[in-house]
């Protein structure tokens, strides 16, 4: 009998990593999920992911091929493997490509969350058959992925891609990144808690919102509050799409894509976020721009959305070997 | 004896059209302008010009081969062949490469003249060698080109690459497309004339520009002022080199180049306009870019950019074919 090929998608995330067997039309075979230990190295981490990875596919080794690896972590580089720095965990900047060769000699490839998403997409979700779009990750920051001609821009140097980092106003609010006024401030899990933060101090409008403090806010509960008319609640949707379509509007004006497709966290929102951000980015845009570029939210699963973008990045260029 | 070929390069412009015929090293064999007279046709144009291209190359025919046609015009689509609703043109929406087969069965492209000097950047100027790169062009508005992977991101329905229409300040300068705060109010030869205008009614700073009116002024007086020390004219060149650096931050946190060429009218001020842009740039970047994005004037010569970067637009095309 012939085996089947399936590609390993591994997310690391700040709390957990979790890998999964894709297959070419993007089904998850297996999936586990185990701590990432902020602390510990990048060594330890994939010492003990290649345990799991290895012993869950020897139960499917009868039926099953392994074609590659695909990784997605935050402040990877496509072009030389690495991870640089990453914000949360305890890595400084280590070459993972190489890295696993230690536990298999399968093709690898590595990039940021945001670009697997990407390639997650067009292969298996909302942008499939389309060649030109952009993708937007509204978790605790904001993500993106660009692809152009079919293909995802890494740049000069691996990290094109940061509309997160983009200006709203360079003296708005701090961002992690140590500058001012970032997209990723306003527009993000985050950004709209601090906005409702903003809208209790400078407005008047009654809500539940006033009883909550700081530090338990989110956004989810930022989003039912608004879907039961919460005043206030709605207001921080409103200003959170007026920025996010303002700045969307300079992407379409670089980039011309025929989509974008929002993800995550925020994103869950729905047509609370996407309808008033679709608005106020077409009353932003360039004449020739207006009425064409739409804006959708992600078709991948939710949970395994990020197994699924790692797992398409491998397929994606095993597909360009051919 | 073995003949060289040449493609024929044409620059539309709203009061005089060009063309010459181009070697595929970047040498401009013969060039010839033509009066556009904007009331005309595209099809009277178009008649004329194909006129004089065929009496020149009559001329050469012993020596040289045309191999193709590159044209750049306002408001062109690469994608369909046409210009639509040139502002400074009388042409209507018009398949432009439809109507030259009347003229000539060559191999014809068309494009705006910022593609077409992107490519010619990337052929013969500033950018050879450079597969990510970003052309702005700060004439009467700011075109930009942008390369991507080699190739020039045309996006979805062709009209990718307005840098220019990026927003500032939603309730900023008026923009001649209709919206407000466009980066083209401040940062063109056009923009820096209204930044003087500004500067002369908000601050005491001394300068010969006071005596100017606002029809007779331009960008070459306050370069000439600016280069003799006139406190206003480098207010304003600091002015616009901030915006401008704010907003190319914004498109290298999109692209990740390697380099952004400065091209046109206001670039011509040399380090008036490179060096401040280039420190606000620097000063805007995300961190992981600091440090990594040149800023380059144009290696084009001046005259005959437009046409350059036409003949390069087909001999482009030419060499994919391959």
């Amino acid at each position: 009998m012939k085996k089947t090929n399936l590609t390993v998608g591994i997310d690391v995330g700040g709390t957990n990593t979790s890998f999964g067997f894709v297959s070419d039309d993007g089904k998850i075979v297996f999936e586990k999920s185990i701590p990432t230990f902020a602390e510990q190295s990048a060594e330890q981490l994939f010492s003990r992911l290649f345990k799991e990875v290895d012993s869950s596919y020897k139960k499917l080794a009868n039926k099953y091929n392994l074609a590659g690896i695909g990784i997605g972590a935050p402040n990877a580089n496509y072009y030389k493997g690495t991870v640089e720095l990453p914000p949360n965990l305890n890595w400084g900047t280590v070459n993972v490509i190489k890295l696993i060769k230690k536990y298999s000699l399968l093709p690898a490839v590595i990039t940021n969350d945001a670009n697997a998403a990407a390639i997650g997409e067009m292969l298996f979700g909302a942008a499939k058959e389309m060649k030109n779009f952009i993708v937007i990750t509204l978790g605790t920051g904001l993500g993106s992925g660009i692809v152009v001609n079919g293909e995802l821009v890494y740049g000069h140097d691996g990290f094109a891609g940061e509309i997160g980092h983009t200006i709203v106003n360079p003296n708005g609010r701090d961002c992690g990144c140590g500058r001012r006024g970032c997209l990723e401030t306003y527009a993000s899990a985050t950004g709209i808690c601090r906005t409702v933060f903003e809208l209790i101090c400078n407005t008047n409008l009654e809500s539940i919102l006033r009883k909550k403090n700081y530090q338990d806010l989110n956004a989810r509960q930022i989003s039912d509050a608004a879907k039961k008319g919460d005043k206030l609640a709605l207001e921080a949707f409103d200003y959170t799409a007026k920025v996010l379509g303002l700045k969307l509007a300079d992407s379409v004006a670089h980039l011309s894509p025929q989509a974008i497709i929002l993800f995550g966290g925020l994103a869950l929102a729905g047509e609370l976020i996407i309808k008033p951000t679709k608005t106020y980015m077409e009353n932003y845009l360039l004449n020739i721009f207006k009425g064409k570029v739409k804006i959708l939210p992600s078709k991948l699963p939710g949970n395994y959305a990020a197994i699924l973008g790692a797992g398409a990045l491998i397929w994606n260029e095993l597909k360009k070997v051919k």
